[in-house]
């Protein structure tokens, strides 16, 4: 096994979070015959006894004999470490990371937001750390059980500069798994792109009214407020240095049209009484943009509609 | 009578729109001997039979033998007209106002918000036309009874310039009734001075969750969001050629934080399935910043929360 190919059948890749995030991906890669071990806590005696189920309109898949384990001491020392956690519970991975290290295992986080490579690479160092952005709409609908409903590319980058030989072998695997996965020469672009969809979208679904993508878009207040949000994320963007396509906002409007009725994560986690990812999602960009000396009024107004909407939701 | 003392004991005073700013006030005109013609509908057989009353941490008061009509006609010609319809409603004071009028009618707007002057302006005469602002907490709670919570003064202006003796002489009545009333030298100060209050207050009472005022104060998000749209407001305003007081906002904040807790009156219109004051509350005063030039971010994206949450409320 040459450096060169990060990735071969024989290495271990863990699985940190096992929602419907973790699952899904973990699940693609142990479908396709990769040595996968899944963190489980609320779901393992199910997944143990009966494997994982993916419902997909690009056709179901049972995945059985899936490597469970309450503990990552279990799991032991991986290659490469998948974190789906909710980023709320990043103070864990201080415990839960280091049994799963060797020198040059990477730590890729499908986390959302930002802020998760920073945290990762504070703690367990810069060059380990991976991120990627999730495009897709899952639902966990039941233990072990995650319905695939569109999507489900990622964007793959370094968290400490451009691309390196294994991000492209990662990506590569994920690629042979049946995930589409690309790239991204600039992971920090990556990020602040996928949060023009994910501030207006995961926060009206909750501000608007707990609704689902379909009715945000039906409502012309609301559409208005989508566009004009994306646009001033879109402008901030480019400010700190991170210039996003002319005309993303129409184009990511138009494409939320034609995808079905969608709720978002953080409505899910809103309306079922997890926690929701307000931080990484609402308040980092608007902390980024300030200490910049730059205004997100938008946004500020929407991450303070959420902050109360969490702290107020009856448990 | 000379017209250095427009108002008298003989004067007669229409109110039409006979909500809770109705009623409170016209009622104590009326209990103060003030001879008082209320436009009915609802309340009427209640208010014909039992009177009005109001109930008040200031004592309460019984007023008999108020005088209800069903329509203007039944009415006739009045020296002051008191209007305090719903201003979603104001297509209808084309058929209502004409009726009440003689050469010197005064029309005094008790309405919220921006353009119910402009509105009587242009369809009755630039001249006939005083505006007040009522800072008064009052609901009514059955037909023909208000309850009045808190506060109750009146800031009335000239809709065409600096005050009148007409305007002195209003004002200076509706004191001898009990209420306490100033005369704004400017009213289109006066008017951007009370949307510091409701811009925020009866906004987020409606998409903070159908809440009252002590209940968004306690809210350390919203009680930013409250302080950070009544600075939006007040430079606008500024800009806008009303200046208004350095700590404005701040003293806002501290003096709703001493009154008990209050249900806005958009919050009670909203849950009660009436028609919201929208326009004159958010759209105006944001579609005049827009008309000059200047961006109202906060308060834009708080409209087109209002504007969703409103739509789509199930009658």
């Amino acid at each position: 096994m040459s450096k060169s190919n990060p990735i071969s059948p024989d290495y271990r890749i863990a699985v940190v979070g096992s929602g419907a995030v973790g699952c899904y991906y973990g699940g693609r890669l142990a479908q396709h015959g990769r040595d996968v071990h899944f963190l489980m806590r609320s779901d393992f005696d199910q997944v143990k006894a009966h494997g994982l189920q993916i419902l997909s309109p690009e056709g179901n898949a049972q995945i059985t004999e899936v490597h469970c384990h309450r503990t990552t001491e279990d799991i032991g020392p991986c290659d490469l470490v998948i974190i789906a956690l909710k980023s709320t519970s990043n103070g864990s991975l201080l415990d839960l990371i280091p049994p799963l290290l060797k020198p040059d295992t990477m730590l890729l986080t499908l986390q959302n937001g930002l802020g998760n490579e920073e945290f990762l690479a504070e703690h367990f160092g810069e060059h380990r750390v991976l991120g990627g952005l999730c495009f897709v709409c899952i639902n966990r609908t039941a233990p072990g059980v995650i319905q695939h409903i569109a999507q489900g590319q990622i964007s793959m980058g370094e968290f400490g500069g451009s691309p390196q030989a294994r991000t492209q072998a990662v990506a590569a695997e994920f690629r042979q798994c049946g995930v589409p996965c690309e790239v991204a020469e600039s992971l920090a672009e990556a990020r602040w792109r996928k949060l023009v969809w994910n501030i207006p979208f995961n926060g009206l679904s909750i501000v608007g009214g707990c609704i689902d993508t379909e009715t945000i878009l039906r409502s012309a207040p609301l559409e208005a407020l989508v566009l004009a949000l994306m646009k001033e994320i879109i402008e901030t963007a480019g400010k700190l240095g991170h210039q996003l396509p002319v005309g993303l906002a129409e184009d990511m409007i138009a494409r939320t049209k034609t995808m079905a009725r969608y709720k978002t994560s953080s409505l899910i986690d809103f309306v079922e009484g997890r926690e929701v990812e307000v931080e990484p999602i609402w308040g980092e960009p608007l902390r980024r943009a300030t200490a910049q000396g730059l205004a997100m009024p938008k946004l500020e107004v929407l991450y303070q509609l959420i902050s109360h909407a969490v702290e107020a939701r009856t448990p």
